[in-house]
C-alpha cells in the first residue's frame, strides 16, 4: 500500500453523504480530512451540530474556496445537492484537480440532465471531462468522477452480467426498487415526518425517478438495444438500505444453473460483490454499514422470468463507500482500503 | 337492517385472525359471539391471555364440538391454520350449516392443494360444497365460504377490472407483493424475531407462495388464457398491511384515461374499493384497521407497462373483515355493517 | 340513550387531534359532524388532503365564524395549537355555548400559563368559566371543558388513588414519561424527521414540559401539600402511546396488597380504567386505538418505592377520546358511547 | 503499539455477543481470530449461517477443548449464556490463562449468583480468581476478567462520579433503564416476536433484573452505605442501545455547575466517556455501533433531583466492545485500539 497520506477536502458537509464520508474516512489508513466546506453560512464546530462526532473530529466548515482547496488537498469530494457542483466544478476541472462528485450533476448528458433534473446542465466542455464510474467496473481515464446514484448502483449491479452479454429481453426489464429513508436526505417534508414513514410503505416518483436515465445510459453501453426500463421506487420504513427486485426475461432460454454461473463468473474477482448460492436471496440487513452489494437469483420456469435481488447500503455502496472505492482507484490503492466492514447483525 | 341477532362461534381463537374477528365483531350491531373454540387444550379466560380484551369479552375457549356449535350458533368461523378445517368441516357441511373458513383448506382443488400445501386435501364431495368468495364480487350459492387469502385479495382486486375484460397480456403479469409481519402469524421462528425483521426487508417464498394457485384459479375464471403469474412476496418491517405492485402489459394499447375509467366503472358501486385519482398511488397507512382496498394506477407510455398499486389491511380486508363482509351477504345485511372503519392517521 | 343527534363542529381540523375526532365521531351513534373549521385559509375537501377519509367524510373546512357555529351546532371542539382558543373562545363562553377545548389554553391559571406557555393568557373572567375535567373524575359544572393533556392524563390516573387519600411522600414523586411521535404533532422539525426518531430514544423538555403545572395543580387539589414533581418526557420511536413510569414513596408503609386494593377500589366503577393483576404491568399495545387507561403496580420492599405503570393512547384517552367522554357527560349519555373500542392486537 | 499479534479464541459464537466480537475484531490491528467454538453440535461454516460474514471469515465452529485453545490462542472470550462458563472455566483459571467472560457467571459472589441467576455458582476458589472489571476504571490484577453487563455498565458510568465521592442519597437512587431488543438475545420467545415488540414498550423484570446486584456491589465499593437501588428495565422497539435515566438526590446541595464539573473531572482522561454540555442530554443514536458512553446532566432545583442520562450501545460498550477494551488493557495496548468507531448518523 502506498503510505503517502491523501489529503481530502469535502464540500457539502451537512447532508447524510458528507457525514458518511467523515465516518468512513476516519478509519481509512491513508486519508487525512484537511477541510470541510459548507455551501451555506453555517459555521459551527461540526461536533456541536452532530454530537456523534464529538472527540473524533475537530473541524469547522469554511467557505469552499477552490484555490485554497487545491493548495491544501489532493482530492475534493462534492457531497452536495443537485445543482451545486455544476456551478462550482469549473476551476477544479480546468486545473485537472481530482474530483469525486456524489451528486447527479455530471452523470447525464446535457439534454437528459435538463429533462430529469429540470435544471440548466453544466457546460458541455465540462461534462466532457467527467466520467461516470461504477466503481466495481472502474476504468481510469478521468480526473472527474461522477459517482453513481444509489438506486442506479444497485440496479446496474443486478443487471450487468446479463446486459454485458446482451442477454436481456429489452422490452421486459421490470425494476421494483425500495429504499430506506436516508436516501431521501435531510430535508424536512411531510414525506419525511416520522408519522408518515413509520408503519407505512409508499411508492413515489413512479416512472419519474432521476436515476432512470442514469441506468439506461449505462445499460445501453453494455447492451445497445436497451432504450427503457420499467422502474419504480418505494420508501421503506427503515433508515438505510436498498432492495432492488428485478424481473427480467432473456432472449434465449438459459438454465438456472447457467444464469447462476454467469453471475459468479462476472463477479468472481470483485471483492465487494457477493453472489449468493442459487435460489438464496439476500436481505438488506446483511449489507448495512458496508460497501457490499449482495446479489441472489431465482428463476421461474413457468413464467420464464428471472428474479434478481440486489441489496446495498444506500449511504455506503450507494454513495460514500463507492466514492472512497473510486478514490482508492485514483490513488492506486487496493480498492478495499478503509472499506473492509462487517454489518451489525443485531 | 335485519334486527335478528346472529349468533357466532369462532374456531381457532389464539391466532391473529381469531383475535381480529373478536375486535371487529364487538362493534357489529347484529352479532353476538356465543362461543370460542381452541384446537389445543389451552383453556384460560381469553382476557387473561390477551389483556387488551379485558372488560370486553368474558369468554373461555372450549373444545370445538360441532353438534354443540350448530345448536347454539347460526354461523361458525374457522380461523385456523391450514390442515384443520379440512378434517373438522364435514359435520357442518353435511348439515348445510353456514361456515366461513379463513384458512386455505377449501380454496383450491384437491390436486393444487396437495401440491402447494403439501397436505392431504379434503374429500372431493366436501370440496364441491365450498365456494371461493372474493366478497366484493360475491355470488351467493354456497353454505361454505372459502374466504380468500390476504395476498390473493389484494392481487385479485388489482387485476379484476382488466382480467374481467380479457385485457391482460397473459405472459407478462408481474406481481411484487409485500406484507407486514402479522400476515405470517404468531409462530415463533427465526424469521419472526424482532431483530431479523426490524430495519430489514426480506423476500421469501419467491414463486412458491401458496396464494399463487388461488390467484391464477380466479384470474382464469375471468380470463381463461391466464395460466401463470410472476409472483413474489416480501416481508415489510411493519405490523400490518399489504402493498401489491402489479406490472402488466395489455393486449391492445389503451390510453391512461381509458384504463382509469375501466377501474372506476368496475368499482363504482363497491363501497370497500376506493379507486384513487389517476397517477395518485395509495399507501398502506390509509387502509390500516379498515376493510378498504385502495387502488391506484399509473401508465408508462415508454415501456407500455401499467403499474397498479393495491393496498389492504391483511388482517381486515385480507382476513377477518372480508369474512364479516361475506357473513353480511349470507345474512342479507348491508355488506358494510360493522365494517365502517376509518384508519388511524397518526 | 338519548336518541337526539348532537351536532358537532370542530375547529382545527388539520392536526392529529382533529383527525382523531373525525375518526372516532364517525361511529358515535348520537353525533353528526356538521362543520369543520380551519384556522388557516386552506380549504380543500378533507378527503383530498387525507385520502384515508375518502368516501367517509364529504366536508370542506370553512372559516370559524362563532355565530354560524352556534346556530348550526350543539357543541364545538377546539383541536387547535396553544394560543388559538384563548383568543377565539370569548363569544362561545359569553353565550354559554358548550365548548370542549383540547388545547392547553384554559387548563392553567393565568400566571402559570404565562410562565409555561410563554404566551399572554386568556382574560381572567374567561378563565373563570372554564373547568379542567379529567373525564374519569368528571364533575359537571361548566360549559367550557378544558380537556386534559396526554401526559397529564396518564400521570394523574397513575397517582389519583394515592393522592386522593393523601398518601404520597410529596418530596419523592418521580415520573419518567414516554410518548410516541403523534404527541408532538405534525409540524416539520428536525426532531420529527424519521431518521432522528427511528432506532432512537430522546429525552426532551426535562423538567420543562408544559404538562407539569397541569399535573401539580390537579394533584394539589387532591393532596394539598404537593408542590412539585420530578417529571421528564422522552420520545419513543412509535406512532402512538404513552407509557408513564411513576416511582413514589408513601408517608406510611402499606402492604403491596393494600396498595393494590386502593387502586381497585378507586377504579372499580370507572369503565375506562383497567387495573391489572398485582405485579402485572401493562404495555402500550394493549390500549392503542382505545380510550382505556391500563394501570399496574409493583412494590419494592427493599427500596420502599412503589412503581406504578400507566398506559394510554395519547390520541384517544389523551385527547380525542377523553374529549368525547367529556361530551358524553355534557349530554347525559353513557360515558362509553362511541368509545367501546378494542386495540388491534397484531 | 505492541505489534505482536494476539491470537483469540471465542467460545459461544452463535449469540449476538459472539457475532459482535467477530465484527469488531476484524478491524483490530493486533488480533487474529484463530478459532470459534460452539457449545452445541452445530458445525456449519459461519458465513453459511450468517451471510453478512461471507468473504470476511472462513471459520467453522469446533468443540471447545481447553487444552487445544490454550495451545493455539493467547486469550479466550466466553460469549455464552449464563451457566456455561462457570462449568467450563476451571482449566483456564488453573492454568492462569487469560479469559474475558462476557457472561454473568463470575460477576457476583456465590450467594448473590444463586439468588439472582437461580443456578449453582462456580466454586469459591474459582470465583476468587475472577475480577469484575468496568473497563473505564480498570485495575489490572487478574487473569480472569468478568466483563460487566450492559445495564450495569450504563448505570455505573452514570453514577460513578457521585458514588466515588460518597455524594449519593442512598435511599433515593432511581434508575429507569431501557434497552433495545438485542440485549435480550436470540432466543425465540413470545416477547421477542416482532409483533409484540414493534410499536410497543414493555417493562420487564421490574426490581428483578440480574444486573441489580452487580450494580449495587460495585456502587458499594465506591460508597459503602449503598445497599439497594430502585431499578426497572424496559424494552424499546429498536435493535440496539441502552438509555439509562437516573434520578438521584444528594446528601448536600451542590450547584448544577459543580455537579457538571464533577463529571467532567472524573471523565476527562477517559476516551470512551463523553460528558455532554450542561443540560444537554445525549440520545441513543449518537453511540450506536461505538464503544462510547455519552452522559448528560440536568438538575431540578425545585425537586432537588438530578437527572443523569447515560447512553451506550449494549452490544459494544455493553458487551463486545468493553471486552476488547479489557483485552487491550491485558495486553498493554492503547485501550482505544480497534475501537475508534463513529456512529452511523443516518
Amino acid at each position: 500500500m502506498n503510505k503517502k497520506i491523501i489529503n481530502v477536502a469535502i464540500i457539502g458537509i451537512t447532508g447524510y453523504g458528507g457525514l458518511e464520508l467523515l465516518r468512513l474516512l476516519y478509519n481509512h489508513p491513508a486519508v487525512h480530512v484537511v477541510s470541510i466546506h459548507n455551501t451555506s453560512d453555517h459555521a459551527e464546530e461540526i461536533s456541536t451540530t452532530y454530537p456523534h462526532l464529538k472527540s473524533m473530529y475537530n473541524l469547522t466548515p469554511i467557505p469552499a474556496d477552490p484555490l485554497h482547496i487545491m493548495q491544501s488537498a489532493d482530492v475534493v469530494f462534492f457531497s452536495t445537492s443537485s445543482g451545486i457542483s455544476k456551478d462550482m466544478a469549473q476551476p477544479f476541472i480546468e486545473a485537472n484537480f481530482l474530483v469525486i462528485d456524489l451528486s447527479g450533476d455530471f452523470r447525464l448528458n446535457a439534454s437528459e440532465y435538463a429533462t430529469w433534473y429540470k435544471k440548466t446542465p453544466a457546460p458541455q466542455h465540462l461534462l466532457d471531462q467527467a466520467k461516470y464510474s461504477l466503481a466495481d467496473f472502474y476504468q481510469n481515464d478521468s480526473h472527474y468522477i461522477a459517482n453513481p446514484g444509489c438506486y442506479a448502483t444497485a440496479t446496474l449491479l443486478a443487471l450487468a452480467p446479463l446486459a454485458q452479454q446482451g442477454l436481456l429481453d429489452e422490452e421486459n426489464i421490470i425494476i421494483d426498487a425500495k429504499s430506506g429513508m436516508s436516501g431521501a436526505g435531510k430535508s424536512l417534508t411531510t414525506s419525511s415526518h416520522f408519522i408518515n414513514v413509520n408503519e407505512n410503505f409508499t411508492m413515489y416518483k413512479a416512472n419519474h425517478h432521476q436515476h432512470i436515465p442514469e441506468i439506461t445510459q449505462q445499460l445501453k453501453q453494455w447492451q445497445p438495444n436497451i432504450n427503457h426500463i420499467q422502474f419504480t421506487t418505494s420508501l421503506l420504513p427503515i433508515n438505510r438500505g436498498i432492495f432492488v427486485s428485478a424481473y427480467v426475461k432473456l432472449h434465449s432460454e438459459l438454465s438456472a444453473d447457467s444464469l447462476q454461473k454467469i453471475y459468479e463468473d462476472t463477479y468472481q474477482n470483485k471483492p465487494f460483490i457477493r453472489v449468493m448460492t442459487q435460489d438464496q436471496l439476500p436481505n438488506i440487513k446483511q449489507v448495512i454499514g458496508t460497501n457490499f452489494a449482495d446479489i441472489g437469483l431465482t428463476y421461474n420456469p413457468d413464467t420464464k422470468y428471472l428474479t434478481i435481488i440486489s441489496v446495498i447500503d444506500n449511504m455506503v455502496k450507494g454513495a460514500a463507500g463507492q466514492a472512497i472505492q473510486n478514490m482508492n482507484h485514483l490513488f492506486d490503492l487496493d480498492e478495499t482500503t478503509g472499506l473492509e466492514l462487517i454489518a451489525q447483525y443485531a
